[in-house]
């Protein structure tokens, strides 16, 4: 397929000065929705890609750590995890993880934008493998966080599955203090979230540590943790919080017996092992973690790429 | 200093179709020495970085995460490493992670291009910190396996620290299972080696895999490990390959009881945590060494980027 | 349209050290056809492209140049052409031009590549305006130099529209003293042809003179021209080859006066004063024209980006 | 030299959505001056090079092209030309190029960095050739606007050499009628001006018509002109502004004994032929200069890559 010398280049932007290359076999699909730019490439080192406002939200081959690091923790954390909300989740594969879990009855996904999880389920359908057929599934398309603010209703696990805050989009009100006080308000008693949180690499700590600083301001127990997904071009790290429960207190045994208990699908990332082991953060990390002081709030956000 | 819009970039290949692209700030000096081209860039992401053969091999700004991650986990596990001899190593930074270690009495780095370690030595002086100098040091500008082959002398560690095979260069037959076996021959009975061993990315873990299957028709106790160094663009791998010790028997306090018993620096990446954390890779990283069978030798050798 | 940050490029490699970058807004489609790869391209900075095998061919905004310049000379030249055959020309321009003289009864072109005119048909109507439809056009999708060994026909114009001779390609024997001794024994007795004959760059000169000097093996008028096709990236030459009536002697009023009696549409970049003064070559170039002793064979071809 | 594969690029940005890119073989030097960032590079297709804040001013392989077309029309033009004044020129090639004259016998050049020419002096020899040290030459690093309009003395030939019009940058007052009027007042009543004016590029032709449109409203005869400069990406426009001689009056002939007569070198770009060739615009450029409207002034200026 990719014999042919690649002339065609994805340019991820990971900062203004630097980026990771990625050779284009094929443009799939374009199209600029109300809220961002979507589009469909197939590169030649990572398959199909998912590019939002130029990007990479994730690949074909490697979109599998990333989804199961997001959802698996927090899920196997959790006792019994029935009713699951989703903030955002465009791809549908948060929620196909979420729904491998057999204890789930119920997920809500709240995704602003329903033309990208349409173009998802037409373009994507390998991503989200018919869950959101899936009679547990209900799909909204609305601001999750009004969403929330309005309900009365409550849930055991809480998954933020967005892109980064950037100053023209709307994500960034979905990583402050009062968001996840507001989240905190909408969980049950054993409730547990979990959350992409930017990059660990040891130069751009700013934006993993700011948001672990800021959960801890409301959540009793947080931890950052880390997974590495090639496609992203640098080391990424998520964080989970829990009302209750501590995830390093199960056993590799127990994770690997809830699995085997609770999971109706065979994972390729997760298992025993690595829960334990993506919660050992580099030295450096915990260093940067302990000094930080920066809450993110309403009025004070944070951005990445500034 | 970056302020400015980049224009000149360098562009680290990592395949064909794939590369990680760092915008130049400064190029510093430029040589092209008898074995490789050698050059020196300041990059506005990671400052300084050391380039040969236009692949990135160490950068400033997170080069201890590599030589860290490169060194410690052998000599930690060690009960009392004193005599250790370095494959390549050129920058001298290696070298330096070792005499940290107050235990070693000598170190014979041997790195057959005299004119790369030379200019390390001038170019990049906060690599090596005046290890150079330390009157443990001994060097040697030879063929590492040929120096191997002719000497009687045993060493407690053997760390191999070179670049990757590619067909040109003269590494590929320091990853051979003939070359191991020699190393393993010029090891004391309790003698244990390290290497990186190239990427751990989903769908490019050829490498890694045969170097860790390589090792294992030759040493009993063969360990495969994991680090982000985030200017390699790609998740890395190492292997450890031990006559008698296992590094994962050591508890996490045992392994910062050693650092702090037998080591003279304030480590900035390492320690017990990361040394239990390294060792579990993700799921079908390990499945994927599960299932390989390919064994490199010196008729049969293994080059990247093909 | 582009306003927004571009983050894919379509990389035009002009040489395997230099390159000139595209601003991708779109992938229009995309084909491997028998022949060649196919890719239709919007451009933030051309609109819409045709690139085959990676290489630009022509652009929305600027492939009047290349088109007006290519055709133009030949036919103004001729005192009364009507029977025209274009060697190549997939997007159908050549032959729009060819048909705007009113003088032309017929039109045969000869395009290997049926995929590709059947293409540029569908995809890029605004390059064949309707061209393929007219009446005086009959197109074949053959060997073009085939099927002039094997024809008694005989044409008072051969345009020759064809990409840069590569090894892989099909092209390089069209390019040959033998072919073009079999288009000059296709000609009528005053029979002229033209050709695009690569970069006229300052550093590049071997396409372009060798070119010239293996026409003036066959035929007694050889002149070479240049036009500035900004997408190409490039400064560009032409030649054309006569066998009786030399361009130069026509004045600019005569030029001007052929166009407005002959040719039924507005040129946008052509006329009697174009067509004096891009016969003026800089004095480097009409240099290395004199020096230049290589003749293309069939059994001494010439390939571009070698 | 450039066997290896190019890992290091030059990007000129020759808009946000188009770039020419530049092997590297080396980076010589690199300073930020008062005024702006000098880089000499060492590129596989033009050998060395000059960058000032990032775009390409010259390149050893083709400056002459530059360096002729942007000086010899005007000298040649003059029927007996004496004093010279350069308003820019760091490199030292304009000044060459007009020392070759030898009915010059004074030449002022006022470029404001002194660091810029002082580099080129020492790093870019090829460049002056010697120039520098002729006795006839004269150099000032002022304000070249404030310093015509300090001073009493009148010129032959005023050739402005600065870089393009850009909203840092100190150029753009040199590029409005105003300043064109100051010009004017400085020169003796034979007196002739010429000057780069920006690409003249199908789809970008707003500077050089503009500037042309603003030099109409000073001057009573002018003229636009055009080379290819192969290292610029883009094809070139110039302007000539003259008080009464016309150039396209003198005949080939005529401009080739004058620079046979007054020429001291081996011109290898320019001659009577390109004299002619050179003032023939494709019709589409022509056509934009007949309806640009747009006058630059102090109060109205233009800048590039806006």
């Amino acid at each position: 397929m990719s014999e042919q010398k690649i002339y065609k280049w994805f340019l991820d932007a990971l900062s203004p000065h630097e980026a990771h290359a990625h050779g284009i076999d094929n443009m799939v699909y374009s199209k600029q929705t109300r809220y961002q730019r979507l589009e469909i490439i197939d590169t030649a080192s990572y398959g199909r890609c998912l590019v939002l406002d130029g990007k990479m939200q994730s690949s074909e081959v490697d979109e599998f750590i990333y989804h199961e690091a997001l959802v698996h923790p927090a899920l196997l954390t959790h006792p019994n995890p029935k009713k699951v909300f989703i903030v955002g989740g465009g791809e549908g594969a948060t929620l196909r993880e979420i729904l491998y879990h057999t204890s789930v009855t119920k997920v809500l996904m709240v995704d602003i934008d329903e033309e990208v999880v349409s173009l998802c389920k037409d373009h994507l359908p390998q991503w989200s493998k018919g869950a959101f057929d899936d009679p547990r599934t209900e799909l909204a398309h609305l601001d999750a966080r009004r969403y929330l603010e309005e309900t009365n209703e409550t849930y055991d696990i809480i998954i933020i599955d967005i892109s980064e805050p950037v100053e023209e989009g709307p994500a960034y009100l979905l990583y402050t203090r009062e968001f996840y006080s507001l989240v905190m308000e909408r969980l049950t008693p054993d409730g547990i979230i979990s959350l992409q949180a930017g990059t660990t690499s040891a130069n751009n700590l700013l934006n993993f540590t700011a948001v672990l600083k800021t959960l801890r301001q409301v959540f009793p127990i947080v931890l950052g943790y880390h997974a590495s997904i090639p496609s992203f071009g640098l080391p990424w790290g998520f964080a989970l919080a829990s009302k209750r429960y501590d995830p390093r207190e199960l056993t590799i045994k127990e994770v690997d017996h809830r699995i085997a208990q609770r999971i109706s699908a065979e994972l390729k990332y997760y298992d025993g092992e690595i829960h334990q082991g993506q919660f050992v953060l580099p030295k450096m990390v915990r260093q940067a973690m302990d000094k930080q002081e920066r809450v993110i709030e309403d009025n004070a956000p944070l951005f990445t790429y500034n």
